[in-house]
């Protein structure tokens, strides 16, 4: 029987800040990328949102980022080796740290914003990341996005990962999302969002704008909580993916 | 064969700031507590603190404090319950995550600062610290303010903990240290500071400064590296202590 | 004629994460408190914040506190003295270089948080922030809780001052705040809290929930916008002012 | 009568982390680069450095860098436009309240770290900083790298400026400095380093490795304080400059 996961950052309030509907996303979604109090989250929040993916079975996972709160991580930093290494270890140990308090397990590590835009493009950035949390915990799943630098680096280092794919986004003919701005690039309508994501899973595939088809993990669909629409898609594409026989479940990661 | 653990706060730098002769207390103790960057280091210094300590065979312990940098910890902040909680959660699991990183693993907790006075006060803090560190590990090694609120909590809820005395203070007759700036509080001579702590270790019993004896834990003594004086007592203690047959070790708690 | 000033607190975005509907208050009042950085806002929130006031015609005000993001400023901290006073200077300066980039100025100044709060309590501290404030700018108006310590010292140092009274509390006789908590604390009727600031502002007097009339310098009323009911207040408030011939204008101080 | 400014970067200290010998260098400089809380400094090492700079009669300078704590402002960050704009006003604000609350003034403006360097590549990052920092005053010396992109944006946006040469560094043909690394690139000898800076002085010239002589705004000399040898060429350089009769002011600026 045909498997996914569905995931979504979580945790991205900060002190009496709020961002995002965890709630909402918590009934959608089978893992939740939670972040570790670099880019967002505070130790509450972290608390917060784990405690209830831990309620609702969904699976917990580590998202670092650039400590780099006023720019959410999304500006890039010249980071590099062991440092980079070390500013990853320390907020996967922290996430480790406040599931272990709670009963609870991080099953999989995610990177964010800037940090994972760098690594699909910089092999070596990938690596020291990669291998860094691997350190921690050799068994935790490395959520890539499928197709890119990330699940190379993940496959040569001999970690268990899974291949993240986007409801939301129209992809090139390599694998590689098309550009923001350019007409197309993002899936607006649900139905169709949710019709894409039903094929590329039973597939096994990315169906590029070009009509190409692309084999691809598919392991893992990465949904949105930010407004209304983000949300409609998120719950359309759970809705189809069930119509279709698809089994949800918190990812398991290949080797 | 009387046994003690020499310990002392290390990973006090932060970026480009140094602080403190790390490499040198590390020729002298047999555990370090180190800051895990809330009051004090951050993620490169906390990497070159435990790989040090590692290759030392010197004991590693989690040294969470106030996320105060500016106050180095230091000043006190309105943080209760579940929040309190949450912030020793992250800083000792952001250690946790360095030791596994580096292949070794955090043995110890100890409160930090104005953290740690509050605590020695406040009963109820108190416990919310200690109970988070056992939920994050329940094998952890509390060092605890030999004789104080810290010693009476660590006991009630059944934690594995360790006791510690100063080697350069000058105790009261409930064990309380002697206020700072009172004269006589603190102790300048490394001799005579070395010949208390051989006095306190093989009695099991704190000298207060009238002469009463008071039983108590004296597991582990607390150096500072703040200074050629405190260095000199450091040595002192040190020697003076395996001079008496005293083997030095890192603590290894009781319950 | 009477004049009466509207305030509230603005600017405490920070980075991607929205806090409060400052569009919505600037069509309200006639003065804006921007948070300065350290317990909420950042140097873009601050300057957008800034020239929105400006294109109102809103006063502008500095809204010092705690540097304690997580916190949001609500937090006690122990700073004191010099410390104090220069942790006000650097915000009130970053304030007044934002205003002045802008082409316009910081007229006053009003301390947040758990910083108001102490120094309502402690004459030394809210003597520290007012001649640190003034050592910035001799001419700032020194926005201060009417009838408290602070308007104490605000006299006593011969400061330019305006009164600040609120729409939502209920006063005690001492003119303090009745406490929340307690029944009748808030007041949660927009018709009434419009009614009562017309009866302050006219007679130049705090009605006490005794009944009791207290003289006081009713220069600025205090209004929020965090929520429906809050904005609710601050609009009832502002029309009925307008309908009683209330002139409404950004705050002039007193000596 | 020849005239040249000594400057240095100063007040760099963070909470109880020391950083430099501000003491020493103050006897030495006319003009002081200090810190303003981003990338180094606190609103209480900003107090202390101002005070000691005003008492010496040293010119105050604000010393903006990225708020990078852990890096120093010395990792390039991704700011841009209004942001970059924002970040530099808060700064430079922040400092001319400080300089005013101590009866002094702000009058000279220095980009640090990586913000500098990017600066001396990217016309447009130098026209915002530079723009920003007018529009705060428009009387500001901007202490820029004589012959650079800093001077090319300081001269078209009819700036009062200052031009800045190294005592340390070797120069290229095209008044940029040898890279570090290559030899020769750093002037490690304290009467090396003070002939040069006589010559590039009176010659009103900088004087290239290659013997090529290129006339520069040979206004302030960059010194440092960091370690014996920084220390022994500010001294040095400082004595000839006296003994070959050249007058050591703060800067003036030019337009």
């Amino acid at each position: 029987m045909t498997t996914v996961d569905l995931n979504a950052d979580m945790g991205e309030s900060f002190g009496d800040w709020v961002m995002g509907d965890d709630a909402t996303l918590l009934e959608i979604v089978t893992s939740a990328n939670v972040a570790c109090g670099a880019h967002a989250g505070d130790p509450d929040v972290m608390a917060r949102t784990m405690a209830q993916a831990r309620d609702k079975g969904v699976g917990i996972g580590a998202h670092p980022g650039f400590a780099d709160l006023q720019g959410f991580g999304r500006r890039r930093m010249e980071i590099k080796g062991e440092s980079l290494a070390n500013l990853v270890i320390t907020q996967f140990g922290a996430a480790r740290g406040m599931a272990a308090a709670l009963g609870t397990e991080v099953r999989h590590f995610k990177l964010h914003g800037a940090l994972s835009n760098m690594t699909c493009e910089d092999e070596g950035m990938a690596r020291t990341c990669y291998e860094a949390a691997l350190r921690v915990d050799p068994d935790v799943i490395l959520l890539v996005l499928a197709g890119t630098v990330q699940e190379k680096v993940a496959r040569e280092i001999g970690a268990r990962w899974a291949g993240e794919i986007f409801a939301d986004r129209a992809y090139e003919d390599d694998a590689t999302l098309v550009r923001r701005g350019t007409p197309g690039a993002m899936v607006h309508d649900a139905e169709e969002a949710a019709a894409r994501m039903v094929r590329f899973v039973q597939d096994g595939a990315i169906h590029a704008r070009s009509g190409k088809v692309i084999p691809a993990a598919c392991d893992s669909i990465c949904l949105h909580g930010d407004g209304p629409e983000a949300v409609a898609i998120a719950r359309s594409v759970r809705a189809a993916l069930e119509e279709a026989g698809v089994s949800l479940k918190p990812m398991e990661g290949r080797r």
